[in-house]
């Protein structure tokens, strides 16, 4: 069970650590600056979780294998990142994977720290936007959990999917692939809507709604 | 004691969330990133006071009143935000209620874990402007705490007045709330003389004062 | 070797807020932001190192010699901010010594505490970085550690020098300074390089590399 834990978050590391690099290729920073934001789009999620259940040094700094997560994604898109780029919307694709797989590992580690039910949703859902806020933020842009629909709900249903399986004492691999499907189909869901319907709602949003300003 | 400390805390966390969620509305944010923004900003103050102090997991995150106070203050926002932006400044309000609540229950939650004086000031005033910084710094300008008169000044004078009342042996709720109502007065003094002068000094200052960029 | 240490933590602190009060300055904030600026700037790296290896409350906050190292710094700048703002890139010579000086105090405390050599140069690391950040998120521009050329590395090396100084037996003092050198070294060539050729490496940088938002 632990080895799953850490292979998913590993796998969370590195598409959160894509979705920072591709990023940060499409903004034209060198290599240098595409390493730093994939490790940072990378490991902030699970740093925050660590820090806030109290499991200190976080598991990010003690295990070189996230650090190579990290990296390897940085690398891969420095040298593909234009046939990366041809991709529909990779940052926010790469950036639904992290926010799924961060959500439900967050949530299953706060569980074995032995939080509560929804401190363990809050501690899941705080992971998975982690990475995604913190690129966004060093991207000087407003992050994509303000901008976008079903971003943070959908972090919470994958969460409270993982508490609900432990509850009722469904294998907790099941419980976690669960999760991570439900956060996962959501987003990539109201990505495709959105596309369809990109001002459906009330009011002309304003430009800040775009995010990155001009 | 603890009770009131709670209460205060609570209070702190739905006007936090109150001037986050209102930040959020004028932004043109939907219904998620109203919820979003009022929890980020009503918890940021505690969370950061909590790690710091090594409160972990942050009470924040265990007792669920906290989140039912940040859902509120977005729900009521998202229902009456008109009403609410016709108030003068709601947004430096409510900051500077919530400014004022963190900052005594910060520092006297240091004093608790047994900080000396200036370490419990230096925490409320951190705890203070944490909600507002989250709040500004997410909607991507320059956060308050750097832009307005007497706004740090305001917290660690909140802050220093509940230690000296630790002090001198005055009861800490009369102490936590003449630090309150002392912040709280010091930044509401702050922003009505800024109506009325505002550009006092020196250099003329340039568009970046303003906060939101064009 | 405590007092060594503490006296480079100070000069790191005390440097890093010279950057921060003087890009505060360069942005007409008044004294209170210069102030805020520079107590941020000047201890986010410490607050950070002291975070993720559990040592808490931070150093910064139970040690009042780095609140008056900053606020030490925001005064100095205030008063001087003309002449200072006359030397070349200021801020950015402030910068890199916080940088050299953080990335090593953080590694070399990370030892202390008993992390692996892996996680004590990637904390040096991070220490190094964040005041930096901070104070760049802060004033809403793209940090300086994704626009500029060998800022993660410069500390990375300068970290990497203090644990293989420490695995050869090395005087730690001997280390210590070698490292911050290494760094400061790298990072000052780094400026001074990319005077001379500022768009070097492939396609042109759009104007978010500037940082700044016009």
């Amino acid at each position: 069970m632990p080895t799953i834990l850490l292979l998913l978050d590993l796998a969370g590391t590195f598409v959160f650590a894509l979705s920072g690099a591709t990023a940060a290729a499409g903004r034209r920073l060198d290599l240098f600056g595409i390493l730093v934001l994939s490790f940072g789009a990378g490991t902030a999620g699970g740093i925050t979780r660590d820090l806030l259940i109290g499991a200190v040094p976080p598991a990010v700094l003690v295990d070189w294998r996230y650090l190579a997560a990290a990296v390897g994604a940085g690398t891969v898109t420095f040298f593909w990142h234009e046939r990366i780029e041809r991709l529909r919307s990779p940052v926010l694709v790469f950036d639904a994977g992290g926010l799924a797989l961060f959500a439900v590992t967050g949530t299953e580690k706060a569980l074995e720290f032995g939080l509560a039910p929804i401190a363990a949703v809050l501690l899941g859902t705080l992971s998975g936007i982690g990475g995604g806020i913190l690129r966004d933020v060093l991207l000087n842009q407003i992050p994509t959990v303000l901008r976008v629909d079903l971003y943070a709900v959908a972090a919470l249903a994958g969460a409270a999917l993982v508490v609900i399986g432990r509850l009722l004492s469904v294998p907790p691999l099941l419980a976690l692939l669960a999760g991570a499907a439900l956060c996962f189909g959501l987003r990539v869901a109201a990505i495709r809507r959105s596309w369809q319907l990109p001002a459906a709602r009330g009011p002309p949003r304003d430009d800040q709604r775009g995010g990155r300003k001009s």
